[in-house]
């Protein structure tokens, strides 16, 4: 692997330079660095090595003196890249320090471990994206809670809606998603470490102390167990990101549709041109977030897939873990980034859809207005007459309002007034603000008690 | 489909009779059934609806009555079962009550709903089998909290370990994968109620007391809006699923590696007999968890990336949740079942777990010595000698304590006592026997606090 | 597993009878009999046992005589049917014949032969489905190939098309696929026998004469070696499934956007109507296959995770294919059933195509304007003129046509008929005709080389 | 995504950097210009455009020339990375050339052509892989015919076959998969070009001419129809190479399992130190091959959802293919690599292979016996008479043969010559050995078929 090859020539099309950096090689790297510190100091706090000694290691464990590409490729020769890790620091540290680096530590308890701190940062830029994103739905769900649009089902036109709610369905979807990812990011993210068969062997009566000193100065919890062959926090990270790139792939794809030229609800502010045709607006964030979105449940697959692993320490099923996680992260976060962008931008043309509404000359309504004439000439006869005016109003081009009108059995029972209000797709919203305002309580609620506890 | 295809002829390897039922057609017909009555009454309640229409309508809402394979075969002309169902219900209520069957209610709502209540039921079975489970590696930690056995790293041996820190692995993975499954069944299973598009319109300004209502009658969580094409309590639960999958395929595999001929230290109680091949016993429980387990990730896999779904109500994803949705629910409580029983059954050979540790002729413990050695001789010279007797060890088929019992350089600086005690494998644990105490004590607080709201 | 969980209640939505019949269980344990039968008149047909033997056994191999839901039930005490399959089978034949009963096979000889032989039904009939849809497709393209529409790329309209060029699109994809699905039928099913680990030794030296009698008489192919664990045949059997539902979800997809509300160019022919909004023509028969379409990725990366296998016979990975291989022959044949049942009603709205073409006025033409005029005005001036002249079109709901010839730069250069000419979507199609008698030529010569040799 | 996170500090585990070179960000941008040029170069051909012009930008596809960061980074803002490409090639050549570049092409048609381009590079790569790997299994195969080891079932020893054979089976596994790869390389690596809709419509009546061009200066195959939204080519292409993953997968899990301490049978040539372990040998390569495999059924799954995809052009779909298509490449070919390797080198302990044969005292043939018996005594005495005489040689950790030379019945009936006959399993091997002659006869005429066609 040359450096030229540094870049993947499509990688900054899915990945935001933020997130490619959150779980790149040298966050990785620093996270291993991170761990072989708090390591030799938690062994000097509960007195097991000499400080001087751990400082001297922890003084080294600083990530632009190590080479990643080096260390990479030596990693290969034992699958691990923590064997060429643990000598280049060791060849660093002095003599005394040399015998302290890395004791009582397996190469997964650095890998794993630097997993998690890799994941706390990630996870911890992914949910400030994801508020970016439930703000922008709250904010449409709000300034669009009257803007009448086409509900629509199976792809076709079905009933009015607002646009609001529509939003505040984007809204309640990734404001639950980002719940569960935070519950793992705040419950699930914890130190490994327990040696090489998880018994902490070489630390004699000492390793749960060293581990607890070690879970405190890296910040993340202290499990029951190292949890080396029991992937159940891995799998729950991967699939609560998987549950988040629904939600996105779900805002995106509306997006998307909308957008379609024979719809024109929605534009992206910054539209992709097309050199060859300008007439076209294409949805560009609304596809890479697609786009990142569908690689994901293949990448959630393989880590569950993953799980069982052999006795102690797995022969292959772990390291099959390692890129498809960091590419989750990436992705994920990305793509929420990406989200909150199109939302921010997105212009929402609230003409086109009123005039969508009225595609279909009033026919959204046909059922209520069936439901009301029945009340006065029983269900069979009013089903007949609604049909029979709705066939006039796909021939003729006209409305069923305009029909309703001029029909005689229809105003011997129903008033000018009555037709009119009857046939008005804004008074057909049964809940939808109703739904938008608790849509928007369950927002302010679930933002005021992240606000604080995520550091922001 | 004939009835003589009825039976899976491959299902009840994988699928109990139990899970079998518990989300098999006539369990979702009821469950529909359920939603159709409770959603009359419920109107009824709020006073939208003659109570008497609705008790009539409530009264015929008997699974019994439907004929399951009718409505499945007329549900493809329309893609839903809901069509045909509503219509045979409404044929058997007076004329009267015909008028208010399925009033408000979008044939997604009735089916989301009905998935819930069927999840509901199965989780309750899931989580009963999975205490089950957890219970039977709580009692393998207990007793064998001093049966040593080889700890095994990549497949090879490593050092010692006891089976009671790897019974406690398992327990620690399956409490913490059945806390998660658990969570999504107490706040995630919620009442599908919107109505074509998501609004209620039907019902006007009654749309939201009739869904209060209606959960309540179901004893389903009301959520903040219909979830049409909202799927994050789908892809949860599938999910959550997916990662208690994982730790019963990773029992089953450590059974299944431990009952191979050459390793002996497990057998299933009812090992499968091979007519042709008397002497085998064939791990036929973690075999059918291993198959049902593997089945698992694709099947998540299509659940999280059916999440986006169009507009108000989706194309094909929505549709395509269906029968995975209860493939899922099937397969992992009746992996869970299977691995209950497995583990209830196990016999554990001790001598063999003896014996294999002693394989390597004490080679495990090297490192041990070497670091013991290295502060009296210093670590280079200590490195080499163990490494020389090593060699001894492997070419004369003896054990590392007879060399350094006879090794003059040894014998120098450690006397009898300290080769013995340096060479014993029981004495080179750590804290296994400490993260026992703690997985059984995570394992005793979380059967305490599920005992009681599961309803057991 | 009761009897009235027999038909799933989702099932027949997504799986037609005649396939849920060619891959059910009585197919299966049809196809299990008729190795068993063939197996005993093998070995009688090289000398190894009497021929009596053989015929009596033979004449019992009768499906209607087992009791499928017996056997199924009792196979989960050895994760196979084989054991009560062989039991039954040995009960029924007179004791000299019961000895010859099954001789020299293992349980997977017999599942996976039986797999072959239904997948060789099941892909007979698919590959007939798939002639159907090829031949929908062709005729569509024929028909239409004149036949005027908007091309859209990113779900923006582009450059006119024709209806004839998207069909030949469709009709090529499904050609090529089919043609992937024929070699795997037609090269790739092979009898299964090899013993318990794959040397055939109870036949002695008889092994591979028996085994190619055997794969005579079953018409499959005999393979190089028993394939126990090599699992290439199930791979690219279900790859190429995968692959063929993936052109069949590409033509619903087409179609459920063309069947949109807004755009209106395609009804599925008996669209489903929906009780509450009876203007809805919701394309249910592209729902249908979406979503059966939507299940097989899940499945095919089931299978090709299961590809690497234990040694000479594998604990778990290979039960874990039974029921998704299964599944798979179902939904993509059915899926190709429907498919082609869709294509055959489909209605094509002309007159929609050509108003939808005509939305923007013409700018689907600006980039041809433009470089026509760049000839002679250059390309900076005609770039900015076209682009001033897009904005009126834009802004005055006119056409690219009229502005161009109200323009006074323009008509300096262009007479009316060029500007007619360049502004006329039906002059600017391309290689679009040329296109549609390539698919057509392929698809005819694919035909004339298929029907004769899958014999029908 | 700055230069540090360069190299994957995972990557070179999984990919070789022959691998990652033939599939990386510089060979993708190379294959991009090679189309860029070649489209010119087909014009000027068929005298579309001044050959001048044509040679003027040939000239400056250069891909020392192009800064592949920025073009990815700029990618974003379009979705493709062809904007900026043709930006920057564009500002490259003279103002008379620029007006030819990438003309009548759409991004996609060099995007898909580059995938295409890379594909056949990085396949003669692989392919030439899989040579070395099944090389290996035949010599294997060749080499350890009479080679006795124990063959296993569901992972309990069963009868004894030979390392030959299971090398055979290796061996034709991976002929098959490879075949299955190369028609994909021979047949379906196809030239894309089609202009923005698949109509070619600006090159006007001469779009097919040049793409025959195209396609015969790019050595690709000319397609029936651009195949922008056909993506089965993909498809197959994925697959195959899920398929190839899947039996190097195979022979991975196989060596790690002889690789058990308590096996012993494989030991890897390079074993991967431990040095905390000294006695350790991982089978590192096996790891790394077992990992990778892995990882591709979720990238095949990913690709396979991918194949419907919108109308013309995709919005979402398409986009998602790129990276997952360049990572199987890099992952398959790679673990063809390292498994050629691991082959290479490995060490076959055939005396461990014989004593683990021994372990059960001879009870692998137990059934072999009661055959024979039960020609003398009936099948029900024999069965009873095995049974006890096994008993006995579990309790007393004798052998079958000694029990059944000292047990009366049995010396009755057959001399001492038979029994030791019957009880040697070098005997009861079957065909083994005739299968391995015809794997290897296979295995020759595949490599004859295609050592001359792939051009090595």
């Amino acid at each position: 692997m040359r450096s030229e090859t540094a870049t993947g020539l499509f990688t900054p099309t899915f990945v935001t330079e933020r997130f490619g950096e959150s779980a790149g090689a040298r966050a990785w790297l620093a996270a291993m660095l991170e761990f072989e510190s708090a390591l030799v100091l938690a062994q000097a706090d509960v007195g097991l090595i000499p400080t001087r000694a751990a400082e001297e290691i922890s003084r080294r464990c600083v990530v632009e003196e190590f080479d990643i590409d080096s260390i990479a490729r030596r990693a290969a020769e034992s699958a691990t890249p923590v064997i060429p890790l643990v000598k280049d620091l060791t060849d660093r540290v002095d003599a005394e320090a040399a015998r302290y680096v890395h004791r009582g530590a397996t190469s997964q308890d650095v890998v794993d471990t630097a997993a998690m701190l890799v994941a706390r940062d990630a996870l911890r830029l992914s949910l400030d994206e994801l508020r970016v994103v439930a703000g922008e739905c709250a904010r449409l769900a709000e300034e669009h809670r009257n803007t009448l649009m086409t509900g629509r089902t199976l792809l076709q036109q079905a009933l009015p809606t607002t646009f609001g709610r529509k939003a505040a369905g984007w809204l309640t979807a990734v404001v639950e998603a980002a719940e569960g990812l935070d519950r793992v990011r705040s419950d699930r993210l914890a130190v490994q470490f327990g040696g090489p068969v998880g018994t902490l062997a070489t630390l004699g009566s000492h390793g749960t102390r060293v581990a607890a000193a070690l879970a405190g100065r890296l910040g993340l919890a202290e499990p029951t167990l190292p949890w080396h062959t029991d992937r159940t926090r891995v799998a729950e990270l991967a699939t609560s990101l998987g549950t988040v790139a629904g939600t996105l792939g779900n805002i995106a794809l509306d997006i998307e549709l909308g957008a379609q030229t024979e719809v024109g609800e929605f534009t992206e502010g910054r539209s992709g041109g097309s050199s060859a045709m300008p007439h076209k607006r294409n949805p560009v964030r609304a596809v890479r977030v697609t786009a990142a979105a569908r690689r994901v449940p293949g990448l959630v697959a393989s880590l569950l897939s993953a799980v069982p692993q052999e006795h102690e320490r797995a022969a292959g099923a772990w390291q099959s873990e390692w890129e498809p996680f960091g590419e989750l992260l990436r992705l994920v976060g990305s793509a929420a980034s990406t989200t909150g962008e199109m939302l921010g931008e997105l212009r929402v043309d609230e003409d086109r859809m009123r005039s969508n509404l009225e595609l279909s000359g009033g026919l959204l309504l046909a059922e209520r207005v069936s439901t009301a004439l029945s009340e006065h000439i029983g269900p069979g006869r009013a089903a007949e007459l609604v049909s029979e005016l709705s066939g006039r109003v796909t021939r003729n081009g006209t409305t069923l309002r305009a029909e309703l009108l001029v029909d005689e059995t229809t105003r011997a029972v129903l008033s000018e007034r009555e037709v009119v209000e009857l046939t008005e797709p804004g008074d057909y919203l049964g809940s939808a603000d109703e739904f938008v305002d608790r849509a928007l309580a369950a927002y302010t609620s679930w933002k005021e008690k992240t606000t604080g506890d995520s550091g922001l």
